[in-house]
């Protein structure tokens, strides 16, 4: 990664039209809203299946939902799709075959998903081979952090072979859709805390776990998600046996991200606050204290809908356009 | 434990007369109330010295704090010690000499904390020794749910041996206490989420390790708290490697606290609406799937204020003055 | 009000069965869960025609939902019914027939919605015609709140004859009901408030300007409520024009009110956190200062679950049953 | 106000060095975060006394806190005073000496507070004065929402003479101040809604009277304060006695703030989501229905933080430095 170099800014002549499919759940929100915002695009169509014809007002203006089936495919350099798992797929090959780029936000494409064939869109990780591509798999929220917290050790074989990885991740609720449920109520939400997925069972877990098998690491990680009554953000705790102690902890780090727009390496502690509406990943680490084998806290937040959806598929979608990387988002 | 038999409800003829120390902050406003509706006792003094002369409505009874040298130890039958940590150990002593028994929910008598002589109030482990005591050291909140969730296991030699046991937290602000802090406006600490005490740092870890190895184990807790945006509740996540794969997951639990009238051991996730208000611990364990060393995921949740500090002083002033156990509680 | 004497604590040798209607809403868990707790009345059924079969916990207990049809309407003592409005006059009458007495805690029978033919359930307006009755009319919660706070001003003639009432209020969202709905989503509810029914247009006003009228006042309230980003709780702002000023403010709360258990006329300002979970109205009134037109400003606060729907419920059941008033209430 | 033309765009050749007095409380703080996202301002100086030599992190940069003695108001083309009610009149002297334009957020130069002889920055009230002004009284929070909201009908004489205009708000907490309070504690505002200053007793109602006496108008205020469990955001609703039933209702308001670029005036009903870390208010009114005297419901709301201190203090010192007034203001 630390080789590659940012291209020169290239503010494009005119604006390029994109679309949104799935664009009245949070993440197409989010979508339309950092297109709204960024002068290099234009939102050419938002879908929305269930509220077509109804209005809503993002960033300030107006849009329109249409129907998937009536949306301008062809009219759009880039299509962002952010259809729900498993409807997703078909919609990607139809805007490809439009003849537009696609950004899909759905997990039909990711690894740990059969197999995938186009590029991982963990930027920090795939940057080379998403400059170039036609389609990114954009990641998912939890693996955005968990992935980005971890890599740094992961590359570098610092992680004690063969041992557990612990990841804890708590979750605000914009993360669990906006489909009505009786759960996510407020009533329901406000004054709780709950673990969800116990035992090893979210299902994102194979994506998280099929990134860490392909960087050559045997460590499992047992991931334990929880819901937090906010609106945004995802903070992962993360506990990570080491091979042996580090003499300068954030090293890793700091080398590996050295160049990074969107990585913040820090001293102090990463909370929610630090990171909601910005499309960046704060990290520390700690060594534990008063333990035999030598072990890191990984302390790691992100915006679950800027750096974990909308704000990272934007920052593919530029790579995918010739266009410079950390343009039309918030840093 | 299993052996110990409850005591016969022994129903007072009269109401015995208790004291708060430190009543002003939360675990002390909540001994009050719970004072206030037990009729097994009646509250003789409530002592706050920044706040002495002032009142404060507590359970629909205003109350009238004191300093605490005008506290009237020798009226007192049982004096519950909410005074900060490193204060409370002299009060403690003039308590005894005034010829009262003595709950003190500082840390410091408790284990971890130099050489401690009196019984560890954690009531489900140490009942017997409590039972006869004239002073006890009310464990912490953290520890309380920590080492209830982990004791079946650390009895019946069912972690890995040498292993590390991750111990993830998130607490409510109430936990941090009543003093005004900027870092515990509403404003601060709505919509955030925050680790603290990052590389088993928390002043409370020595308590839970001292415990975790007079029951004869050599396993590190590796222990990251967090604030959470709620007023009440702690729930634990603990990651467990385990020396064997367990045939039945929740069997440990149900052996060891059959006859526990605080303990739920249940298959629903316990979360922090389950618990609130309630003097109760609820517990579960689920074995984590994809992974090649047998892990259990259990969760445990308690309210801070009560199972946490206040309830289980009240649960253990009942044990030290002879009257039934589960009086005057919430469950 | 003052003539009516509390019936002698008439402690029942048995417990009643009673049934629960519409159970799996807000208000009908909340019946469920004061009855579970009150020894005088045993729970005969509860019926949730959308989730029929399932479980759900209430009070530590069990309980599983039949079809309204399925309910044994002939073994109640009482039916309580929190059916929707509209859906629930006819179950009424089903009740009646089985020979049940009835609280109906829709807007059904209430006054201000067509000619109702029973007594009108604000206790401490109406006891003696609801002793006796075999059918009340439980007022809405946003009534209850009013109504109680106006009540002592109304039959006392202190309002400026042919002057508006202002009456805002604000509510948490239990208020709405526990049907999932977008807007009232933890992400949607957190960080903001929201007036509604803005121009007078709450489907409630009629009730109150009935009751209001029906005490011969010429009076004309205008309603604005509002969503709170809290679970429980109306908070209730009223600015009265007097005919005259008051020499003493308080006096009309204090005479009207001095034997009602459930009334609290306070010096303090009334705010959610006294209220919620307690079958009580808390209510206090200030003169302004620096105007022209002699004015009251009355704040009223209550738990819209207990003592503006559930409990005021059971207040009256109490009063139908021949029990005495306050048994089996949260104060 | 019609009849003012926006200047053009002066779009400055260099950026001008600005200072923060009282830059460590939420208003100031937003003050610093502003500049530094504007680029015609540079940040000289932010005092803070209390944390004099601390740092802290303002929209990404680092800031450092001096001693208001050793702020460089001479180096300060425009000064903006945050100090405290009753401290800031001396700074704000001793700014203009040094050579400084001022905008002064306390309540020390504004009407109904002594003799006031500086411009009083309701910048959409009085922006022919502010130009070419050296010092302008920034409005509080409440009289910024409350006079903005009710401006269109004061100017037409549309209020009944002689009646009461009743004015509930309810604000976030950041309105109360940074300073650390146990009532603002976290567990002590969530799931609570508080009245305060009950009985036209809020310190800043003499602002609004004295303005509303300005234009000429006879009514009273009556204003009731709130406080929310929100961080930021303030939301009034207005009841207002008409002179006569208005055919076009929101006509006022369109018609006075036509040009205006920061009011918004609306059929939606306004609510604290749309206006928070924007620097405008959004309108609606509605008459009243079911009413013998014609009667508007008026909505207002801001950000406090924005355009009820920080961003209209921005606003008017655009005004005070010839700069484009819409510069550096988020809409």
């Amino acid at each position: 990664m630390q080789e590659y170099a940012f291209p020169m800014h290239k503010h494009p002549a005119s604006s390029l039209p994109v679309g949104v499919l799935g664009a009245s759940g949070y993440s197409g929100r989010e979508l339309c809203a950092l297109v709204a915002r960024y002068p290099a695009m234009t939102l050419a169509f938002a879908s929305a299946n269930g509220q077509r014809g109804e209005r809503a007002r993002v960033a300030g203006r107006e849009i329109t939902f249409v129907a998937p089936e009536d949306a301008a495919l062809e009219r759009a350099a880039l299509v962002f799709s952010a259809l729900p798992h498993g409807e997703s797929a078909p919609w990607v090959e139809r805007a490809q075959s439009a003849g537009a780029k696609v950004v899909d936000l759905s997990a039909d494409l990711r690894p740990g998903n059969g197999a995938s064939r186009v590029p991982y869109g963990l930027t920090e990780l795939a940057r080379t081979e998403i400059v170039g591509a036609d389609v990114v798999a954009n990641p998912g929220c939890y693996p955005t952090v968990t992935l980005l917290a971890l890599l740094p050790l992961l590359v570098r074989r610092l992680i004690a072979p063969g041992a557990s990885v612990t990841v804890n991740a708590a979750s605000g609720v914009t993360g669990a859709g906006f489909t009505p449920r009786r759960d996510l109520l407020f009533a329901e939400v406000a004054e709780d805390f709950r673990p969800y997925a116990i035992g090893n069972m979210h299902r994102h877990l194979a994506e998280m776990q099929a990134v860490v098998r392909g960087l050559g690491s045997d460590n499992d990680l047992i991931f334990t998600p929880h819901l937090l009554p906010v609106a945004r953000g995802i903070l992962a705790t993360i506990t990570v046996p080491l091979a042996a102690p580090l003499a300068d902890v954030l090293a890793p780090w700091r080398e590996q991200y050295a160049n990074e727009p969107f990585i913040e390496v820090t001293t102090d502690v990463p909370t929610l606050r630090d990171v909601v509406h910005r499309n960046v990943v704060r990290i520390t680490a700690v060594p534990a204290a008063n333990v035999r084998h030598p072990t890191l806290i990984v302390i790691a937040a992100i915006d679950n809908l800027v750096k974990g959806a909308a704000g990272q598929a934007v920052q593919n979608a530029n790579l995918l356009l010739g266009l410079d990387e950390p343009l039309g988002l918030p840093a």
